[in-house]
């Protein structure tokens, strides 16, 4: 018997039949003799029509109760969930953040969990009930209610499985787990059995949805095992772990992630000082504006090329913010680009195995993809290349390290 | 500078204008100086929407998740209207029942209150901010999320104003105040300036609905001064008080009531021995049929007839209960009535005044209306007639007692 903490999205109980659909999933884990907590999020489309309720009335609504009006999607669902588990004679209580002292800090519509107290739902457990809790609330040391932000239902499933010390963190949603890379783009794609953290945190990262990088991080931290199923079909998910697979070969790389939300900015024939580097990007950051892959040439003449990518939303004002850069640094020239794409090969197993660059590169070579910019770490290899060339690119990759065969002993 | 408790209920926060419009009204009172907590009910529709999704969990949802799921109607209006109010530049709180600590039994959907902790409310009080409280909530001992029940607003509002001591409860509702009688049937029915408690009581009890009987029971115990008012327009309304108008003439009749809702029962020709009347109302107490006027006559040959008004909802179910009786009893015959109505006369005034019942009757008389059925208490006098001269006995009624004059010194 174990103890497992299971979380449903927004979509998973978008309806009172899914919300019904949930309680059958629940129940099979009772009847497999396993304690569950369940952490649910809003119905879908119910965040939204509070938000608009808020917007209504101020267009910057108080942060304190816009946590006091957004937090009732949750709990609408978690009683309804608990009626549908009573109605079927199965225990179940239901709780908001606030009642299972989810203590956060007090940043309203953002909030950061500090700690949780176990011992009710411990007591509810005993006793045989389900417990269901709200995901993305908890209240802080006044006791006013707080929101952990979108995404935050996650976080919450993640910080109770570790609270409660349970045996896995389920979190179900609409895709069946995590795959080696966009199944949309490549179609012979493979769902991962398992997958690291840091694995995962840079597939997240990179652009795959399946889960907040809070949560990972969080589950890292507090080495939760952390499972990504589907709401909708039976099947035994992605298992995120810190154990490397000691009884298998482990694969060099674990899945190829993508990135079409970024845009490439270049300050070209800046004199090559230090303190360069922060006199081009101060100013970015001052503006809030995020800079991801950032990558320094020196030329031969004493000046340098600067070139990094920012969100190709924010492409407009930091093209703007450097040509004022460029103006009083004497560089000669700004140039952008907003089709471009990042493509990264994510696995722990690059870390013993040399070679796995240049196969990039020569694949790439090979369709006549040329890279714009390279970046590295210890277990990620990134290229900017050609938005036009995303599909081909993947593809090829994909094809080259043999992503779709799974791996045996 | 006064301290008020205003509570406003569901059709006067139905949609956000009109919660932007109480804002307005909330903020007039803190512009002449005033202390405000405000109560409010969920927004008109909500709670019967969210009813809607229970019923579609289970037939009969469970009661303790019931009220997690209702209670959040509560709390969409707190925020909206906390918003609305810091949005116009006044600060404000919001707080859930359970946040105030409005500690009830764990009677689930219909929870009385036991105590609440005024504290928090007289800090934000005494830093100039608005205090909002979600009405109709509490939470109990073990802090599981309670509710009052249908009209536990008025009766949230009370509590507060009595646990903050407050100068004065208002009440705003749809209707601009307390009415000699109802205004759709006399048409010069008048407004009160004020009504005790007493006769507040015997005119909500009687079918006038303007205020919760739950709501001026507690106000009158704590001596809270209660005034209903128009949520839509401006004017004093009417002040329900302990007080009696020492500096004024007491009018003998401060209104009059009338219930269309009931039914009348006889059973005829019982024998007249002790225990009669529990052997008949017993097996109806037993169904949780209320019974209302109670009047019983003896006959000269020894029987009795006994007669009894029930809700009109309520009679055939107490029929069929009634001739089973009467077959054990050996009674005559059982009669029954559904065409009837309950019209009162209240007033404090007559204590003090004779010939008010027989002043009641001429009039009804000269107006060719047979009484059917007659109760008294100090403070009322109640008579059932036929359903078809209602409107009649009404109005000759307010004009003999002159209700539509203004008394004066």
């Amino acid at each position: 018997m174990a103890l497992i903490v299971q979380k449903y999205g927004g979509t998973s109980v978008g309806t009172v039949e899914k919300i019904e659909n949930v309680a059958d999933k629940v129940i099979a884990s009772r009847q497999a003799g396993h304690d569950v907590v369940v952490v649910v999020s809003a119905m879908s489309g119910e965040t939204n029509r509070l938000i608009e309720l808020a917007s209504q009335v101020s267009d910057q609504p108080d942060p304190r109760e816009y946590d006091v009006l957004v937090s009732t999607g949750e709990q609408v669902t978690i009683a309804l969930l608990s009626m549908a588990l009573n109605a079927r004679g199965y225990p179940a209580r239901s709780y908001t953040g606030s009642q299972v002292h989810i203590l956060t800090d007090s940043a309203h519509t953002k909030a950061r969990i500090l700690d949780i107290d176990e011992s009710r739902m411990r007591t509810d457990l005993d006793q045989g009930r389900v417990v269901v809790v709200a995901g993305f609330q908890g209240r802080d040391e006044e006791n006013n209610i707080t929101t952990l932000g979108r995404g935050g239902s996650d976080t919450t499933a993640v910080a109770l499985a570790a609270a409660l010390k349970a045996d896995e963190c389920q979190i179900y949603t609409d895709v069946d787990g995590v795959y080696t890379t966009d199944p949309r783009v490549v179609a012979d794609a493979r769902r991962l059995q398992r997958i690291t953290f840091e694995e995962m945190l840079e597939m997240a990262s990179l652009g795959s949805k399946v889960l907040q990088i809070r949560a990972v991080e969080f589950a890292g931290k507090y080495n939760v095992n952390l499972r990504v199923l589907s709401s909708f079909e039976e099947g035994p998910g992605t298992l995120i772990t810190y154990e490397e697979q000691a009884d298998m070969e482990q694969p060099v790389i674990s899945g190829i992630a993508f990135n079409r939300d970024e845009a490439k900015l270049t300050i070209l024939g800046v004199p090559d000082q230090p303190g360069m580097a922060f006199s081009i990007l101060g100013p970015i950051g001052d503006a809030n504006i995020e800079v991801d892959m950032i990558i320094q040439n020196v030329g031969a003449d004493g000046t340098t090329d600067f070139t990094f990518t920012v969100h190709r939303n924010d492409y407009d004002k930091t093209l703007k913010l450097l040509q004022d850069v460029a103006g009083k640094l004497g560089a000669r020239e700004v140039a952008g680009d907003k089709s471009i794409v990042k493509i990264s090969l994510v696995g722990v197993g690059m870390r013993s195995h040399a070679g796995v660059a240049s196969q990039m590169f020569e694949t790439l070579a090979r369709e006549g993809i040329n890279i714009m910019m390279i970046s590295t770490s210890e277990i990620k290899i990134s290229v900017v290349i050609e938005e036009k060339y995303l599909e081909l690119g993947v593809r090829a990759l994909h094809s080259a390290f043999q992503l779709e065969q799974e791996m045996t002993l």
